[in-house]
């Protein structure tokens, strides 16, 4: 059964690779103008004094089709002549500096040192990459994310790139949290949303970030949301979330996810090789459903993205 | 008959590539720790959020032999993959940014945002490219040359990269020079020089800039002083010189160099071409050498240098 998705208002909040990965499916089902992906700020940084973005940067690039096919961030065939440079001169090099990536952190940085919002510094950004989806980042403020390790607090790029996520994960933290508010145009993107979907991001430090901001949680529980889990048979797709649900003493699953979730999503996709917990993650009070979530080659996302949209049908106030 | 000038502290002042060389030529007959250079500083902007310094940058990549061998200023064979998406992105693109040349940017930016002075910043860039001559920026403080034009007053990056010193100079002026003095580092330099050598740069845009601190033409006053003239044979070697000579109303020389001079330096060295102004140039009260100063290759830069040694010789209170 063909749906026609191109008039329903979508919200998708992100975080790195697995949410820019969906997002560019939903990209290609929803019209431009009816679709937001709110992405979240928690891990940007500054690094020899550039404002760095990871997650806005690689959702841009993903959805400006530009990303590195294997990693899933920075741009494909980026060159490193500055990063080689700066470690021959003994700067730091543990965060990766592609060359053209670099110039999307030098526009971005003088922007925001010029006083314009990092808000309206990633539209012009977009345009700039040929990206007509809305990006918006959760905050115009800075909230970052301090990872509580057996080694010490760190912030998230210390902890996540120079260490490989490998201290032990004792608890979270956001530095900034006291004045970070959502922006005015992510409240109305989600207040006029006819779907919330939370991608198969990081829980802790991809979408707990933003949802964790004032009004946030409440604006989101206000409108019909699925979530996409990104742990797939007991692991994570990517990055640290398995060993975090761990390191906190939960066995890592699908439904150790939809428990996170539990009172703010009314619908739980959960990949197929999952599809034994689905009772489980229902019993939660969820609608739950099992498709294929691999998202490797652009066509899988284009068709995750439909399997989720069919699966969050029956939220929706109208029919599509 | 062969000098040993490795005893002779000498002191340069120098703007970018005409200085550069010369300064080259003489870090190969001086011990490092008795040479220093004095470098121009009025040139420096901010681009892109990064600080850039274009005749430190010369200096420091010639004295590094990696500078760009045709254009002088640059690094050799770099990149500019960072420029080229830069421009893509519908950023400016007028000023020469190459992915290495960023790395020093970047590295010396970050650490001017830290609050080390510039004089540090320098050195440690120095060191970070293999260079053991001490390269001194005239001030801590900026001191941006502007150029009344008939277009316009305009920084100096403006007039001579953006619009390729076309505007007719009208008059100079000096933004900061209120709060700019020049360094402890530099005034030690000349207090304890043998011998001051004011490289072939531009006399107004090079040269001046340092000269107008505080307290510097009277040090350098002070000192044995011989000039190299950046006029051969009527023309500039590189760069506006003449051309702003005669917006000033005065025929472009030699001689009108070593007039600018006058009662600053002891001995004046002109090219050999010029060599019927030796008696002019004795009039206004210092001697005169020709010599021939073009210096395009490493080896003309040493010889160059070991000239201007040779001529300053009568000025020095003991024989080397």
């Amino acid at each position: 059964m063909e749906h026609n998705y191109s008039d329903l208002r979508v919200v998708a909040l992100a975080g790195g690779v697995g949410g820019a990965r969906l997002a560019y499916g939903l990209t290609q089902l929803i019209s431009p103008g009816n679709f937001s992906v709110i992405v979240n700020t928690g891990d940007d940084f500054e690094h020899l004094g550039l404002s760095i973005c990871p997650d806005l940067d690689t959702v841009l690039y993903t959805l400006a089709e530009i990303e590195q096919p294997q990693a899933g961030w920075g741009i494909a065939d980026d060159t490193h002549e500055c990063l080689d440079f700066l470690k021959q001169m003994g700067a730091p090099d543990w965060f990766q500096l592609g060359d053209r990536d670099l110039a999307v952190h030098l526009q971005r940085s003088a922007w925001l040192r010029n006083g314009i919002r990092l808000t309206e510094v990633t539209a012009s950004l977009a345009v700039a990459l040929g990206v007509k989806t809305v990006i918006l980042p959760m905050s115009d403020q800075p909230c970052r994310t301090m990872v509580l390790t057996d080694q010490g607090e760190m912030d998230f790029q210390t902890y996540f790139v120079k260490h490989g996520w490998q201290p032990r994960l004792l608890g979270l933290a956001w530095q900034g949290s006291d004045m970070a508010v959502m922006t005015g145009e992510a409240q109305q993107a989600i207040q006029q949303a006819d779907l919330v979907v939370i991608c198969p991001s990081n829980p802790f430090v991809s979408i707990d970030p933003i949802l964790n901001l004032p009004g946030m949680r409440t604006a989101v529980q206000q409108r019909p949301c699925v979530a996409v889990s990104p742990i797939i048979g007991g692991k994570a797709v990517k990055g640290p979330a398995g060993k975090m649900f761990t390191e906190l003493g939960v066995q890592p699953s699908a439904l150790a996810v939809a428990e996170h979730y539990r009172s703010l999503v009314r619908a739980f996709v959960l990949d197929e090789v999952d599809s034994g917990m689905i009772a489980d993650v229902e019993r939660l009070g969820m609608r739950a459903f099992a498709i294929p979530t691999w998202m490797k080659t652009r066509e899988e996302r284009v068709s995750v993205a439909a399997g989720v949209l069919s699966c969050a049908q029956g939220l929706l106030s109208r029919g599509v």
